[in-house]
């Protein structure tokens, strides 16, 4: 912004100026002296300030003009104007020059000026009200104490009629897609017509105008129109200018979300232009700019409260959903059953899509992030999750190969963690790649850019492309406590499931056999010494603890853990054909969190005394955390196809308290 | 990287495991107690060091194993070494365990353990040298007390005969090209074998490797070979362990500017790989990481010492030739012109090409940014100034139509300046623009882009678009001086030439006759009175002094110039059929300046008692200030084609002693 302007007296003939308020103006009094002047005084109205300033040294120039000053090609004037004037030019300065020997003027110079006040607003302190010029609306910063307007990006579609997203059109149907938008008024004051050669702009940069769409309201009081102001092939946009005290009203919505070539602001200005004659272009005398940041996509962890519970309904597994639906009634959210003919045979509610949300000061709402994977469940997120205030967002690789890495079960996040001493009070998102060294299966770049740019959940890579499916909520998920640390990690450990056999294999239980009851299963009988005597899968499930372990290691550095915020659950793991793990019981740490409730993938483990030593174990270990267990049977409809009960599900929860704006990226 | 790392004890088999210098090993004490077990000691030879952790409790483990420690699932035994073993396996920790009732150890769990010394180290501290294992290897800041590694772009060709740039290529044919590369040097101590199933990667990500290259020295004493091990392609390297205590050296090339989806920092990893059996993947089990910053392309400012001054042949420009040799002699630096057969009639000199140079500790030398302008000099940057340390660069546009304000006339470069309080001690860049709210011509994005990712000399835009050709040094440039402020900023100024030309009138010299002996003019007399009553020309020169304005704005705001900081050149401008405009007499301002010699284009002024009061005026505004002014006559060859000397010249300079890593940018 310019906030201090030339401005060039001539003499002969008349000149007139806009001062525009909070500006300066700096006349140069030499360039307009006459041949032979060595002094001047400076005449002004009351509604100017003139200062005379050479070089460092600043004097106030009266009003009455009784002063004079020698001329110096340094010297210039400085003219400001405090109030909005009622009539152009009708304020003065007039500047008198005079010759060697005193005596009167041999000549003058002077300018007419017309006050006007300028001023686009938003809500830069972020109170969900547009306040008056605020100093810093053209800056954005983070943190409690930062500032600087927010901007949703308007993803979601209040009206059921049109196809796609809001913002993927220059309309407004409702007052419900203005409340997704950010108000900003531009605040005019001065006379009732501009003096010729003068106009108004409102404008982006090009840059800008394919990320932000501005919307104008059309006479507010009675049957109010909203026109397309700026955006897509709308660079700026002229302003009628009304007269008097003036507020405009305008409503921006955001058009995408940050990404790797597209930090987040955006900023929109309007300019004051001035022409000379007809055919000479226009230049801007003045400008004043506001900033706003695109809201990021918020990823919600486990220790949230859930709000909707999402599951595939497929030919056979009618008991999963009856568990499904008593759990979800205990921990009393709302069941939202995929029929068939929208998930085509597609089981895997979890892998399709991922649900945050986002947040203004003035709006926030919930967006579901579609998975490039499009399995059968595709068209699910866009023809049933989209709707009014429930936005949709998604990223698709242009030509990279999709792999099993990019379905959401890989993409968790953890709860609000500190690490010696830098917090992440949304906790840190966890996608799983492969090791570091080797050219294995990754997350495609642009989901990962897309995760990154959100910048307030910094992602942690781990390491999955161990497993045969490649999924870290195949080894690790987080629950909700009570205490200080308010939430404990779990982790699959394949150590603990041996000691735990052994123990019982000691206290004399070697027989105790697995899979009881488990319908369907090859008839072959498995029990914990035939377990412990393998040593194949003694060699392969030290090879699995060794990853999880790497990963064990990666958890504890990037969210600042210590072993008592870890516990270790008992699973074992087989190697496929491609050297891959996949779990050889149902895998317990796949479970789905609601609050205090749990549904665990039911273990089959080996029997003692009527009880399963597996089930009793976990139970004994998260129960006195005020945990409840339930064990649910998924091995016939998911198990077998390598997934469990956290891969079949998905939860919809309700966003932080905390303010994103209030993090330190 | 891990500095921590998890190691499962067993019971049975005997295990084995590597403990890198300066890393930590967190033994789970619990994990492999037997069923019964109580408490535990820890006994273990002198190489070793082990402490027994609870939570946040630490004691140290003594080594005779006298000391007992309750059983506790929390516990951790942390091993670290701090020498590296002469034999693999020859130190040992061994943990006792105990049941209910004391007495003897119901069971052992035990660990051989090798300790290896990995250090990857580059020129982290900036003094040239590469040190040993600098603990800030792995980060990269700013700043005089900035710490990280500095890599230059090897975009010279010291070998004559082959096609392109070395970095083009991943062969080495000299000992100069290795001296533009930065070294570094993998250090490693430990016994004479790695124990079975180790071995060591150097690796670069993905993202990294079209944008850095590494080559290794073979047997370094006698009959080098260099090998070129990372890079394009090469995403990993095994390296060969000596053992003893070894130094491997490798050389490091840059492939490739920061760019706007570039930030600059590239870092390359060694990794300690480890494998349980043959058919299992390997999992690093130590990984270090150095940092490299590639050093960013430094323009030269007017007030560095001038060294060649290049400048075309034509035709038609043999006297402008002889006067410029003379000029360069004076200042002595060289004169390189260049001839047809390379120039093929382009003239413009200043817009084919600018100068600048990279600078790393180790080394510095000039490179040339080609424009995408690609006159009729098209080739001559690549077949004339490309070779033994100096360097090529170039940006071009792939779907943008290349315009005026592409030529590097329109992209120059301030002194050092402060700017209310923040410094930028290698000046900022200039290029020229339309008017933010307009859709005139700017300069191509991708050559923006480029500049701006540089980052040591944050670019201004300016206002040139008004200008038929539409370059800054129509109407600015800049002059060395010994004073505090080191330079005087020069602009042309229309009011400078009115003011001047209505006091030789007021003197009675109206009649003085402008173009005077400029042989081939058009007859007509162009006197003082005749410019004076012209009110045509007086409004467009008041709409030109309005955009020279403008810019000299901001040129004040974002340079922190006062007025006594500038100094007005007269000019006088008229606008053409587009309403753009160009210079009516020679345009002062664009005057080539080596030290305190300025070739300036002769003006053709008024002739006043037989001199130009033009050229007078200017030698009594310049020469008190110690500056040389030679008026060169450019008129028939340069200025009727709307360009003058400095369009018709470039000048490479000295390079800052400013480092350009101390900048904060």
């Amino acid at each position: 912004m310019l906030r201090d302007r030339t401005l060039r007296l001539h003499y002969g003939s008349r000149m007139e100026a806009v001062c525009v308020l909070g500006t300066q103006i700096s006349a140069d009094v030499y360039g307009a002296a006459p041949a032979g002047a060595v002094s001047f005084s400076v005449k002004h109205t009351a509604g100017v300030q003139v200062e005379v300033v050479t070089d460092d040294q600043s004097q106030v120039a009266p009003a009455n003009g009784g002063k004079q000053w020698p001329l110096d090609h340094r010297t210039i004037l400085k003219l400001s104007m405090n109030k909005a004037s009622t009539e152009a030019n009708d304020d003065k300065v007039t500047v008198n020059y005079y010759g060697e020997n005193g005596g009167p003027p041999i000549d003058q110079a002077g300018v007419f000026l017309t006050g006007i006040g300028i001023s686009l607003d938003v809500d830069a302190d972020r109170d969900g009200v547009v306040e008056k010029n605020n100093p810093r609306k053209g800056t954005w910063t983070w943190g409690p104490d930062g500032h600087g307007a927010i901007l949703l990006v308007n993803c979601d579609k209040d009206n059921p009629f049109i196809s796609g997203l809001d913002c993927d059109d220059e309309k407004i149907f409702s007052k419900e897609d203005l409340r997704d938008m950010s108000r900003m008024i531009l605040r005019t004051e001065g006379p009732p017509r501009l003096p010729a050669g003068y106009e108004m702009v409102l404008y982006v940069p090009m840059s800008d105008s394919d990320k932000v769409g501005v919307f104008y309201v059309e006479n507010p009081f009675f049957g109010q129109r909203y026109i397309h102001v700026l955006g897509r092939r709308k660079l700026y946009h002229v302003v009628k200018y009304t007269g008097g005290s003036a507020e405009l009203e305008f409503f921006v919505e955001g058009l995408c979300f940050p990404d790797d070539t597209f930090p987040g602001l955006v900023s929109i200005n309007i300019s004051l232009l001035e022409s000379l004659t007809e055919e000479i272009p226009r230049a801007p005398i003045f400008t004043d700019t506001v900033v706003f940041r695109v809201a990021p996509w918020i990823m919600t962890p486990n220790t949230l409260a859930p709000v909707n519970v999402f599951v595939c309904s497929v030919k056979d597994n009618y008991l999963f959903l009856k568990e499904v639906k008593s759990l979800v009634s205990k921990a009393n959210c709302n069941l939202k059953v995929c029929y068939g003919y929208m998930n085509r045979g597609d089981r895997w509610m979890q892998d399709e899509i991922e649900f945050g949300y986002i947040h203004a000061p003035h709006k926030c709402f919930p967006v579901v992030l579609d998975s490039p994977r499009d399995g059968g469940l595709k068209n699910f997120p866009i023809k049933e999750i989209l709707g009014p205030d429930f936005g949709y967002v998604t990223r698709e690789p242009l030509f990279e190969v999709v792999t099993s890495l990019d379905s959401f079960g890989n993409l968790e996040v953890s709860p609000p963690v500190t690490v010696n001493g830098k917090a992440y009070p949304l906790g840190r998102i966890l996608i799983g790649s492969s090791f570091p060294t080797s050219a294995g299966r990754r997350m495609t770049k642009v989901v990962r850019d897309f995760l990154y740019a959100q910048q307030v959940q910094s992602p942690v890579e781990l390491y999955s492309d161990w497993l045969t499916v490649g999924h870290v909520d195949e080894f690790v998920t987080f629950v909700p406590l009570p205490d200080k640390k308010q939430f404990r990690m779990l982790m699959a450990s394949t150590l603990a499931c041996y000691k735990l056999f052994r123990e019982k294999q000691k206290e004399g239980h070697g027989e105790a056999t697995m899979f009881k009851g488990y319908s369907g299963t090859d008839t072959k009988r498995v029990t914990i010494n035939k377990v412990l005597s393998n040593e194949l899968m003694v060699q392969e499930n030290q090879y699995v603890q060794r990853c999880i372990d790497w990963n064990r290691d990666i958890l504890k550095k990037e969210l600042g853990l210590t072993e008592k915020d870890i516990i270790d659950l008992p699973a074992l793991f087989k190697i496929d054909k491609m050297g891959k793990a996949m779990a050889y019981f149902p895998n317990m740490v796949n479970m789905i969190v609601l609050s205090r409730d749990l549904g665990i993938p039911k273990p089959f483990g080996p029997i003692i005394e009527g009880d399963c030593c597996l089930e009793a174990h976990v139970r004994s270990l998260l129960e006195p955390l005020g945990l409840m267990c339930s064990f649910i049977d998924d091995i016939s409809s998911y198990h077998k196809m390598l997934g469990e009960v956290h891969c079949g599900t998905n939860v919809h929860r309700k966003p932080f308290s905390f303010k994103w704006w209030h993090v330190i990226p």
